[in-house]
């Protein structure tokens, strides 16, 4: 019978706009380095045709939901991420105990309704920071001064600060092309925000969200009492809402606020860490660790910040297992708790690491979202960046571009003691601030193929890490590859 | 009074995660480069904090909608291009009559039905491929076979194929890396399935839709008829209704599918390319052009599928503009007609470049949806695509690390005849056939940072392009950047 001619127009649709990674096309037979593009090629293989960590993401998120540090959600995931590495075969899953804050956002429904001197009222989208004071039983109501930074609150000064609530409006800035760059940009107001404030007599603080994103979401987020000034409240308004009380306040600064907040710190309770560990064939007492914090805010349910962290970590275990690779070093996945609001998990890690002696030549946080991958910034000295900038020909075609020299994460930061190199997954960063700390970060919002192709980029990483590193990362593997 | 220190696990939170894009942090003042950089800096500067893009394309979905070939919407998506490059100040904005195929899906609701051997019917996930024709009046109902190759049919034969409904059911490789080459592997079965079913009897097609993502929506697409074979209607199931045909065909074999399809194919009626032009300083006749297309499939509002790339070649001129640059060569955005089922517009303005001496040294087209930029894909000799990757340090800190040799897009393809360098714009792929000629390619898919940081990207390179090469392409800028 006739064979099918396709004209050449529509041959275009298919093959016209093919390029983009080269994964696809590449000969995985280059002399000499055969086995390792055939092993990477074979995890990303199994990560996308067999991933779980979108479903244990959909059971975290949609099951379990928020997990504050002290919550009973928390103690919920923590018992669920240690089945969930018993069930996958892990040599040894154990609890840290650690203790930490304990938060609590309150039971009536937060408010700041401004009024304008024609006694029109408006209530904006808010939600108290973390670790906030909360306000008293009635709430507070004050005129608004606004400020772009703590130097013009210095120059507005305390006659004309005390009794009032600072609204800290600096935005985010859209023109820079990481949105982490922008976030570093404004988030002292967050965290520094009220106290500083408070050496001026303000009774309260509004911060306009650390996001990009024009929608009605109020973003929480840490703050920090200095302990020596007087702790007041402190929320975070929508950027619709920041947008209207800085138009309303220009045509009336006499304008009032009312805030009212339940927020309260209770006493520290206990929580833990989970690890999970796949035990080296050679160097048993020396560790590569992937990590996520297990932890998130009380707002949506922690979806890119940071269950995708958490699955993450957890599949670079679970495809090793299931392709059947028998790391050199023990690979350990740990879920921190506590990232948050306090850090007390990644320090309670880095204790027990320097009691237990537990040697790690490198741990890779993954905590910027369950975005498509771009790379990996190494806290490392330049010869390890070299080192891995030396593997660019393997993982560029996965989309890991960008090697570079820079920090990791706050979670694996404190193993840097021990003279580990730490390492923080980079994924694409346009949508991150969108959902960061607000309900809006929900399961919903992460693509399964992002996420899983940054758990197999952690575990190409680690492949290579565990294969041409011995017993030190300052000794770099000869000849150098 | 007292200055506030944050403690270093705080920092940790605004800088420890801190990398990726270097665009921010690296000196704009490398020796000798310092123009380009700043230039480019400017650019995306401009695009970021004054974009117009976003807006246009919520115009263009939310207003106008769909915009198939031939129908009013395409007629009025026409008038609003010229309108919106004459309010920008284009040097000169036309229209480019061209004939284009007129294809309705018709009004009477699609539907295919399952029934199986106890009397339970079930419907599917259904959609006419683009150009199908319909069923007859009353629907058909016929047994089902399965296949997943071309080659699979012809085993199977005449005698077991004639009087069936043929459902081809390959999915797309969920493994490879670029989702492009994923829908490379089997978009054969959509374009050329129907007449390949024809010649062994088959009285209609289903097609399991070119997508990852497993939800509801079918996906239409192009379909090519063979003039020498009859023409059997041919439609698209979700994956979803893919996934439960295949399931119940195993189950029952001798299950019937019942499929009413209403679509018709109606003469030819005139349309328009729309042509918006900033005339060159210097070699006013020679050309650089960006365009995507101005049509879209009846599905969804075409936000990724050419929504955005019309809307980025705009931003491109408005941008020139806005920021006084003037370019030494024309430059052109096209809105091509009928990508989607013909690609009579980019046939046409390849004949007009040729009629009226118009020559292009470049031509990029984004038609791979609006998200975060990776590179281009270059349609040229090596040394173009040489030299483009020498320019890499300009543009790697906007996250466009792949500048590659490949293929560049169908409407851009035709003028290669006269010499042109085509190059095609490349984003991420992930998410990309999720929404492609489905009901779900809605603007609210669209990211607006993702969108802007594209028409940046595109304007960024058509800056290089313009300021380095002359008259030719061909002849590469001395000394070589």
């Amino acid at each position: 019978m006739k064979k099918i001619i396709i004209i050449p127009f529509l041959m275009l649709l298919f093959w016209g706009c093919v390029t983009g990674h080269e994964a696809d096309r590449v000969s995985l037979y280059h002399s000499g380095e055969k086995n390792d593009s055939l092993m990477i090629r074979k995890i990303y293989d199994y990560a996308l045709s067999h991933g779980e960590s979108y479903e244990n993401l959909r059971y975290l998120c949609k099951s379990i939901g928020a997990r504050l540090s002290g919550s009973s959600q928390a103690a919920k995931a923590i018992e669920w991420g240690k089945k969930v590495m018993e069930k996958m075969g892990c040599d040894t899953v154990f609890l840290q105990p650690v203790m930490v804050p304990h938060w609590v956002r309150g039971t009536i429904e937060e408010a700041a309704i401004v009024s304008d001197k024609k006694q029109i009222a408006e209530a904006l989208d808010v939600c108290a920071l973390g670790n906030s004071v909360g306000t008293k039983e009635k709430g507070i109501q004050a005129g608004v001064v606004m400020v772009n930074t703590f130097e013009e609150l210095k120059s507005i000064g305390v006659e004309k600060i005390k009794g009032k609530i600072v609204f800290f409006n600096r935005p985010m800035d859209e023109k820079l092309i990481s949105t982490f760059h922008a976030y570093g940009g404004c988030v002292n107001q967050r965290v520094g925000g009220a106290s500083e404030a408070a050496q001026y007599g303000a009774v309260a603080v509004l911060v306009r969200s650390m996001t990009l994103h024009k929608d009605h979401f109020p973003h929480t987020g840490v703050l920090h009492y200095e302990d020596t000034l007087h702790k007041i409240p402190a929320a975070a308004l929508s950027l619709n809402s920041a947008e209207a009380l800085s138009r309303k306040l220009r045509l009336d600064p006499t304008l009032q606020v009312y805030l009212n907040l339940s927020c309260k710190m209770f006493p520290d309770v206990l929580s833990y860490n989970v690890v999970g560990e796949i035990s080296g064939s050679k160097y048993k007492d020396k560790y590569i660790a992937v990590g996520g914090h297990l932890d998130s805010w009380d707002k949506g349910e922690g979806a890119h910040d940071d269950g995708a962290g958490v699955v993450q970590s957890m599949e670079v275990l679970r495809v090793f297992k299931a392709i059947g690779y028998k790391p050199r070093h023990s690979i350990r996945a740990v879920l921190f708790m506590n990232e948050e609001n306090g850090a007390r998990g990644a320090t309670k890690y880095e204790e027990e690491a320097a009691k237990n002696q537990w040697f790690h030549l490198f741990a890779i946080e993954s905590d910027a979202g369950g975005f498509t991958p771009r790379g990996f910034s190494i806290d490392g000295d330049s010869a390890v960046v070299g080192q891995v900038k030396a593997w660019k020909r393997w993982l560029t075609p996965y989309g890991l571009h960008e090697l570079e020299k820079g920090g990791s994460g706050v979670d694996v930061d404190p193993l840097k003691k021990q003279g580990t190199v730490t390492i923080g997954y980079r994924p694409d960063s346009q949508r991150y601030f969108d959902h960061h700390h607000a309900d809006s970060d929900v399961f919903e919002a992460v693509h399964q193929r992002e996420l899983e192709l940054g758990g197999a980029s952690m575990a190409a990483l680690v492949y290579l890490l565990d294969k041409y590193f011995d017993e030190s990362p300052s000794k770099l593997p000869k000849p150098s590859l």
